[in-house]
């Protein structure tokens, strides 16, 4: 089934002005946070803002003050974040969360949530979190013990997507798709009418990534098409409960996943539309210093359907 | 948060008259094959059709032409099923089929699903499903290809309870009960008076196992009541339609789980009440001889509930 591991790890750091403007640093200093993690960059898209690197997996967001961190496959994204902190100092932190969702198949991980907590809480104060029942769809959260008051506009959706269906995603595993043929299926123009600057990577044979700019606004997509793991993740700091709500309703619209996970930090919920029903909703008020909820929301079943027969290729 | 994995391994083995009658085989021979597994025996009941054996990790049961072992936590059942293999042959397997659960913390096990398919699969000609979706409840099959056709009154249900809740949930996650108390907990008297024969175990400090027989029926009950991960595994092959239905509803309302798996071999659809919203449901008409059918039902949220916040020892 050519199996690739969507799910992801996250962080973000904000950092106070002794570590500098981090945008100043060279982008070799980047490389080498992102070989930590056992990635690498592909491409820089840059604004007024920000600098949003494409990762061959995932992404990287880099502001004067913080950093935004997306690893997925077997990454080791707890090292990458451990380089930051090595590399400003611990006392320069002023915000650090980690972030990680469960995975397809746990067990062909390199490290669990637990050793990356464990490889991190080492070298700060902390507190960790689970959203969600460790049986179902959960995510891991690793913060910082520190106070913490985020600004009005510091927001974040996280949107993953479960089980893709639809023309974008029978176009989308189609294998050797060229980007262009990959933006028309993904209906890419929905995001420039909204003011984004958009820098995507097609990856052969299969995967489409995108990081996009508009403003202070960031948003970054990943696609892992392939057959009965197929994942599409989302994440944006808009108000999806303005204009940019439409971002929504272009990726259930594009995407028609048959199960969803929300993740929201300091963030109202979107809607998913009537079809989808939440099964799990955890919620925190203060959790260094956002509150945050996690939900995870199916479409109505409407019939049985069959179990998967596997190959011998196909046992992970 | 003291886990224990609930979630099991399951093997059912049907021998032609080569192998003899199974259950004039020695208590040892039993031990042996129990041993492979890595658990051991505690108990015996008998009637007339049928050696059920209470095991550290779960049942055993030998009929004349048959057996169906049960294990959980870490313990390695497919070199169990493969020591049957071994000491019958091959050629005398009429039937095989070994399941998996998905299990709570996968990377804590000592095997996957893929290392014990192929392990048995080097062995036998085969077949392998999977129902449900890897991200989700799902449950693995591996079948012996070889026509069988079963007695019409073959029939098998299993009902897993996820994260069960109510006053037979809190006495039974308190630590050293005595089995008086857990019988009481959990109305054992409504499996009495449907005819039932009991053997059962009370763990400590947590934790109880139940064999039951009512002549050619017979039931298994499994209660894993820790915390986050609390589960009940329940198999019989009771029909469900009939008088024995009360089993579903003593099941659903002792308990009263989160969220349910359903797993049938040509058994009818039980009513798990009008709460219990079908989330996923995979059904195959012929699968070794049986209708086979899958499904994860979720009880109807009622709103958000706060995230577990993790000790160290939490940490899995």
């Amino acid at each position: 089934m050519d199996f690739f591991e969507g799910s992801e790890k996250k962080v973000e750091i904000v950092l106070d002005e002794a570590a500098g403007d981090l945008r100043a640093k060279p982008e070799g200093f980047w490389r080498g946070i992102v070989d930590l993690s056992d990635a690498s960059i592909l491409s820089r898209l840059s604004n007024e803002t920000c600098e949003a690197y494409l990762l061959s997996e995932s992404s990287l967001f880099v502001w004067s003050d913080r950093l935004l961190m997306i690893t997925c496959g077997r990454t080791r994204l707890a090292r990458a974040a451990i380089g930051v902190i090595e590399a400003f100092g611990a006392d320069a932190l002023r915000s650090l969360i980690f972030q990680r969702k469960n995975e397809f198949v746990a067990h062909l991980q390199s490290t669990s949530f637990a050793d990356d907590a464990r490889a991190i809480g080492s070298l700060i104060p902390h507190t960790v979190y689970r959203f969600g029942d460790l049986d179902g769809h959960h995510t891991h959260l690793l913060h910082l013990d520190a106070p913490y008051a985020p600004d009005a506009d510091d927001r974040t959706t996280e949107i993953l997507m479960y089980h893709i269906e639809g023309p974008a995603a029978d176009l989308l595993a189609t294998p050797h798709q060229d980007r262009a043929a990959m933006r028309s299926a993904i209906r890419i123009e929905r995001l420039e009418a909204l003011g984004f600057l958009i820098d995507d990577f097609a990856f052969s044979p299969l995967g489409y990534s995108m990081n996009a700019l508009a403003g202070g606004v960031y948003a970054t997509l990943h696609v892992t098409p392939q057959g009965d793991a197929s994942y599409v993740s989302f994440e944006t700091n808009a108000d999806l409960s303005g204009p940019m709500g439409a971002l929504t309703d272009w990726l259930v619209g594009t995407f028609r996943p048959r199960s969803v996970d929300m993740m929201r930090f300091n963030a109202a919920a979107t809607d998913l539309g009537p079809d989808m029903t939440p099964i799990i909703h955890n919620a925190a008020p203060n959790i260094a210093g956002y509150q945050v909820a996690f939900s995870h929301h199916a479409r109505r079943l409407t019939g049985p359907s069959a179990p998967a027969r596997l190959s011998d290729k196909d046992l992970l």
